[in-house]
């Protein structure tokens, strides 16, 4: 008899908290910065036996920005850290295709998967903001569908060059001074429109063989790049019946570039708010919306909807306005949420403040495990990226009380059965040359 | 009564070993992608309390390149992750002007200072092999001065990146709802010739302010770099005399840029072969000579002169051709030591093939000890870039059997008493805005 379907689990590690607020709670800790933070929720996620953690990033700053995205460590070198003081679970991260280069990307990413013994994802974005440009020596940021052509042909050569070298490549047979197999090493060559890079990387071919790709693109073109190339889809869902059609659009995608759908895992993020009642978990919610700081909740509103909100009064209805292209899973599903509940801006500005946007549960261990449970059990996800509200307690009660009943109801793994990326998310490691 | 000046030693970790045939030694590992070697050499170098382990890379790779040079570990990833498994010793790598973004190495680089705790170093370069333009997509290497332009340009960027935010940002006062203080973050808006950036860094000021900036260049250009802005100097030295007047020569040129002598230490590479009788060392240097690839050691010294080697006798005089510009400080040391030793190709390709062409002390811990004292005394270095000709072993005897010495000899600390690379090299913190 084989298992039932498990579901993924992966924790999205945003230094104060997913909650623009979160960072103000009693015991939270604004850990953007703070590697000690960092480390014990990278252990506590391997302790609850998480798939992987996940940390984003974005190349630009503003000190009205959201307060986990102000400063930060970065991710590259972050990871390679972590990488160091776990055993198992996986290590993503974002990384830009616009403000990389592939050669020393595809470096950074295939050390970090060697490091870590093959636990190493890759979050393929465009870039979000269009002031990274300037921080770049760029006139401007490219237009969206370029970008994503961009994206596409980043991946291309950076797959060439993670295969520069066959597999056994090493020999180190001493006595015969044979040190590698120098038949296994080739030259990509790799000229693109975007990109031209001859090779070889001067890197054996990883653990995993490709890092596991992701991708959050809602767009048609980004839809279109991750029905190709992602093994994760991020999503900002807010209802059920969107996010099983979101599903199946991305299987059936992915099964007409040749893919099994069982290789490409949505995971919409949740961010869950837990109370031993349901009332103590909705006070708690309460607590965070008096501590938002309005100013900087609107701003982070205007930058997901893709307008400046400056004009629009507060208490009326959220102005209906099309997607801006920068953001636009969260743009259309923060106006359908919107118009389905009626919504004032305020209104709109504070489920942004929660979650910029995501699902948010609120209730007793019990109720966040139906919430995942309904979804998953739907077809509208085969996992969740968790969001913490805030650093360290609110995952803590995610990982000690909804993650045992997720185990207890089957639906989860309680002991590691794998020890990489891949192996944890059931995909297969890529060929060599595919 | 002040303590005597003290020596720095800072250890070069190279993969395979120095020695072009240091891997085949008994006991040796080829550890250029071996990370739980390169921990082990890491943790050995802070048991000896040096003051830094110093990573170099490329951009570029080929079959017959120096063994430790093929295949590697990206040393940015790799210092990250060093600095969790190691407490107090410095964390230096190699990363080029020419194939990075200032943006984004100014955050790989303050990670890796914020992680360690002010234990980064950079060692600065313009890129030294051509072949990694075309991985680049570039047409070609740009010559030797614009790349020194470059090189100085992409330093100040760097600096203004680094200050955009002064000390102290963090408020995280939750009841206030401070998060940082606004007014300490700025926009640095660098527009160069070669970069413009308009910031600011998406990270608060690191530890060390800057991380200790490490330089190597021996031309005019590279001199005139070093005296302006490096802390550290390697060298390539076979000669007492002409590293003594390099050194006065280096601290020259940093008194009239206004700096303090010193706070420029020079450190050349130091290969030692070390055996229980100066015969059993000599020993061991004749086996590592039986042991090297020849074909594979006349492209290094070819890369190294700058010329191609193709159409010489090897038994004949090393033909006296310009240095050309690339590695100029390993030319024109190999150049001046063939002329005054006489020797053969055959000969300065055996010289190459133990060193690459920096000193070479075979003999006993206390003769070690002697040839390291006599340099440093002599005023022709502040300390030394230990290059051991393999890994573990011939490390593992330079702490267990040399280090002892200089400690007793009062040259060396017996303990650390910083715990920041600028504390161990003496160096002050700079001024924000500096």
């Amino acid at each position: 008899m084989s298992l039932p379907r498990q579901m993924h689990l992966g924790v999205f590690i945003l230094g104060a908290g997913h909650h623009i607020a979160g960072w103000r709670m009693p015991g939270a800790e604004a850990g953007s910065e703070n590697l000690d933070l960092i480390v014990r929720v990278a252990r506590k996620a391997e302790e609850g036996k998480f798939d992987l953690l996940f940390l984003a990033d974005a190349v630009n700053t503003r000190p009205d920005m959201h307060p986990s995205m102000v400063l930060r460590l970065e991710p590259l070198t972050l990871l390679a850290a972590l990488s160091m003081v776990t055993r198992n679970i996986g290590l993503a991260a974002t990384a830009s295709t616009t403000y990389t280069e592939p050669y020393n990307l595809a470096r950074y990413l295939g050390s970090i998967d060697h490091m870590s013994g093959g636990r190493c994802g890759w979050n393929i974005v465009t870039g979000a903001f269009a002031e990274a440009a300037a921080n770049f020596g760029r006139d401007k940021h490219p237009e969206h569908d370029e970008r994503y052509a961009i994206a596409a042909e980043f991946v291309q050569v950076a797959k060439a060059l993670w295969d520069s070298c066959e597999d056994g490549i090493w020999q180190l047979d001493q006595a015969a001074g044979r040190f590698i197999d120098a038949a296994k090493m080739h030259t990509p060559d790799f000229k693109g429109r975007y990109f031209s890079s001859k090779g070889p990387l001067n890197m054996s071919r990883m653990p995993q063989g490709y890092p596991v790709m992701i991708q959050a693109g809602a767009s048609e073109a980004g839809r279109d790049l991750a029905g190709q190339i992602a093994e994760i889809v991020y999503a900002v869902h807010q209802d059920m019946a969107v996010a099983q059609a979101f599903s199946a659009d991305l299987k059936q995608r992915a099964a007409a570039f040749g893919r099994s759908p069982d290789h490409i895992k949505i995971m919409p993020g949740v961010s869950a708010i837990i109370g031993g009642t349901e009332a103590e978990a909705k006070a708690k919610l309460a607590t965070l919306g008096e501590c938002a700081d309005p100013v900087v909740a609107l701003r982070v509103l205007a930058e997901r909807l893709g307008h400046d909100l400056g004009g629009y009064d507060l208490d009326g209805p959220v102005p209906d306005l099309p997607p801006s292209g920068i953001m636009r899973g969260h743009a259309e599903t923060l106006q359908a949420l919107a118009k389905k509940e009626n919504l004032t801006l305020r209104q709109l500005r504070n489920v942004v403040a929660a979650t910029m946007g995501h699902r948010l549960i609120v209730g007793t261990p019990e109720q966040v495990a139906d919430g995942l449970q309904e979804w998953f059990e739907a077809g509208a996800a085969d996992g969740f990226n968790i969001m913490p509200p805030w650093f360290p307690g609110a995952f803590d009660d995610f990982v000690d009380q909804v993650v045992p009943i997720l185990q207890k109801r089957g639906l989860f793994r309680r002991e590691y059965t794998a020890s990489t990326l891949r192996g944890h998310l059931g995909l297969p490691r890529p060929e060599w040359g595919g």
